[in-house]
C-alpha cells in the first residue's frame, strides 16, 4: 500500500485575496499533490490550505508554498480576530493509510529545520509532535500571538523547538505537529455579543466542562455584524457535530440568541457526516456501505487496490 | 466508459430466513456483479436486493435469483402487509454512468420476455418501460394484488404486457420496469394506530396534496407493536429525507403521536445524504467534494478513469 498523508498549513493573510490565491497555486502546480480546498476569512484575516498526496511531494510542495507566504505576508501590518505567530502559522501534518504516526513525526521535524534552516524561522513542534508535554496544545505555543513573543520567546518556557529565541522580523514563528483529522465548523449566532460567543465557546469545549475532543473559541466577526463560536472537533465521529451544535443552541438559546448558520473549514471525514446524520434523520445507524458511491468503488473493480471507478453524474441522477 | 445498472428486485418472502439467503446467494457467487444489500421484513414478508454492475452479468445473476425465488415462494400461502402480484413481485432496472434510459428499457423488455419464456410468468412493464400510460405506477398495477389479479386479469384494463393473461399459479405475476435511483425511507410512529398511519401517508404523498415526488403508504408492524409510513423518495435530492421527515413529525404530533425511529432500505446515494445533513447541520450547503474521500478518490491518481484508490482505515482515523 502507497503511504499517503494529508497538510493542513493556515497561513495568517485572509484579505488579499491575490495572496491566498498565489500560495494556494504553487499547491495546484506541483506535480504527485492534491489541493482538496482553500478557505479563507477575512475577519480572522487567515487561510487555510488542505492538501493530501504522498509524503515526500507534499512536504517539497507545502515547502514552496510556504516560501511563497514569507514573501508576501508581514506580520507587522497584521491584525485579525485569530491569534497566530506567524505568516505561516500552524502547519499541522495527518497520517493518512500506509504511513505511521511516528514516521509523520519524522516528517514535522524535518520540515521545521528545513524552516529554521533557509528562512530563519524558529519552529515550534506540536500535538503529536511535541518535545514537551505543555507544547501538546497550540493554545500554550500562541499565548499573547506574534506581540507577545517579540519580548517573551526569550524565556525558558517559550523557547524554540528549533532555532534560536529570535523571531523572524516578517514571519514570526511556526508551529508544527502531527495530529489526527479534524473538522474545524464554526457555529454563527446571530447577536453581535463577543461576550456571548466566548461564554458559549468556554461552555461548550472540554477545557471549560464542556464536551471531550472539543477546542472552541469566540470571535467577532465584524464583516458580518455577528459572532461565532469557531472550534476544532478533535473526534468528529465519537463526539459528533450534532452533539456540539445543539448543545450550542441550547446554550445560546438561555440568552434568546438563535444561530444564524454554521460553516466547516476543510473537509469532512464520511464517518463523521454520517455519525451526525443518523442523529438527524433518526436512523439507527449509519455506514459508509450505506452510501451507494462507497459500495460503487469499493466492490466493483478487482480485489487489488487498483478500482476501476465510475461516478454518477453531476446531477446525482444516474443515466439520462 | 463501462457501462453499469442497478438492479433492485423485491421478492414476496420476508419470514423465512434461509429462503432469503439462499436467492441472496445466488448474486453473491455470480460473476462481475456487486451484491450491495439484502433488507428483510416480517411485517411486510418482503425482500429487497439491491444489485450493480455490468449489464449483462446483471440480467444474468437477477434471472438466476428468481428461477430459485420461483421454486421457493408459494403465494398462495403468502400473507404480508406489503401489497405484492407475485413472488418476485418487482424488479426495477435503473440505468448508471454509461447506460442510456432507452437501452435499460431494452433490458428490462428482454428480462420480461425470459420471465414469460421460460418460467411462464406474465410480466407487466412499470415506470419507463411502461407502455400505457396507466401502467407507469405500481400502486395501479398491483392493485387488489395476486388475490384479485386471479379474476381480474382477464379483463382489458388488467391483461399483461408480456405473456398470456393468465396467472403462474404459485408465482403470480412480475412488474419488471426502468426508473430513476430512489431512496426508500420508512418512519415509524411510536402508536399501534394503523388509521392514524395511513392518514399521514396519504398527507405527506404526492398524490394526497403533499411532497412531490414522495410515494407513501401507511402500515401495522405488528411484531414491533407500531406502526409505519412506508415511502418512496423519487427525487432524495430535490426533496430531500429531512423535509418528509418533519412533515411527518408535525402531522404525528397533531395526535400526540412521536416519531420512533426511521429506517433505509437499500441505499442512499451521497448527494442525497448530503442534502439532508446540509439542513440539519446548519450548512449552507455540502457538495460531494466536502467530504474527505469523495477527493481522495476523485483527485489522487491519473486523469484515466481508472483511479488508484486508498480508503481509510475501519475506524474512520488515519494512519496508527
Amino acid at each position: 500500500m502507497q503511504p499517503w498523508i494529508e497538510c493542513v498549513p493556515n497561513f495568517s493573510e485572509g484579505r488579499r485575496p491575490e495572496v491566498v490565491a498565489r500560495i494556494a497555486s504553487v499547491i495546484e502546480q506541483a506535480e504527485d499533490v492534491a489541493l482538496l480546498g482553500v478557505e479563507s476569512d477575512p475577519d480572522h484575516n487567515r487561510a487555510v490550505i488542505t492538501i493530501a498526496g504522498h509524503p515526500e511531494p507534499v512536504l517539497e510542495a507545502v515547502w514552496q508554498a510556504c516560501r511563497v507566504a514569507v514573501s508576501l505576508i508581514d506580520l507587522r501590518s497584521h491584525a485579525g480576530v485569530h491569534p497566530r505567530i506567524g505568516a505561516v502559522d500552524v502547519v499541522p501534518f495527518v497520517a493518512g493509510p500506509g504511513v505511521t504516526v511516528a514516521e509523520c513525526i519524522q516528517l514535522a521535524e524535518r520540515f521545521g529545520q528545513r524552516l529554521w534552516r533557509e528562512l530563519g524561522i524558529p519552529v515550534y513542534l506540536y500535538g503529536r509532535a511535541a518535545r514537551r508535554p505543555d507544547r501538546r496544545r497550540l493554545a500554550a505555543i500562541r499565548r499573547g500571538g506574534f506581540e507577545a513573543l517579540q519580548t517573551e520567546i526569550s524565556l525558558p518556557e517559550r523557547a524554540p523547538d528549533i532555532g534560536e529565541a529570535r523571531l523572524h522580523p516578517t514571519a514570526g514563528a511556526t508551529a508544527v505537529g502531527v495530529r489526527p483529522p479534524l473538522v474545524a465548523f464554526n457555529v454563527l449566532l446571530r447577536t453581535n455579543d463577543l461576550e456571548l460567543a466566548r461564554r458559549i465557546a468556554r461552555n461548550v469545549r472540554e477545557t471549560g466542562g464542556g464536551l471531550v475532543n472539543v477546542q472552541a473559541m469566540g470571535f467577532s466577526l465584524a464583516s458580518r455584524g455577528m459572532v461565532q463560536v469557531s472550534m476544532n472537533l478533535l473526534d468528529p465521529v465519537r463526539t459528533p457535530l450534532y452533539r456540539v451544535l445543539e448543545l450550542i443552541r441550547v446554550e445560546a438559546a438561555r440568552q434568546g440568541v438563535a444561530v444564524a448558520g454554521t460553516e466547516l473549514i476543510g473537509l469532512l471525514p464520511l464517518r463523521a457526516l454520517l455519525a451526525s446524520a443518523a442523529h438527524y434523520l433518526g436512523l439507527e445507524r449509519l455506514r459508509p456501505e450505506d452510501i451507494l458511491e462507497w459500495n460503487l468503488v469499493h466492490q466493483l473493480g478487482s480485489e487489488s487496490t487498483e478500482l476501476k471507478w465510475r461516478w454518477p453524474d453531476g446531477t446525482g441522477n444516474f443515466g439520462t
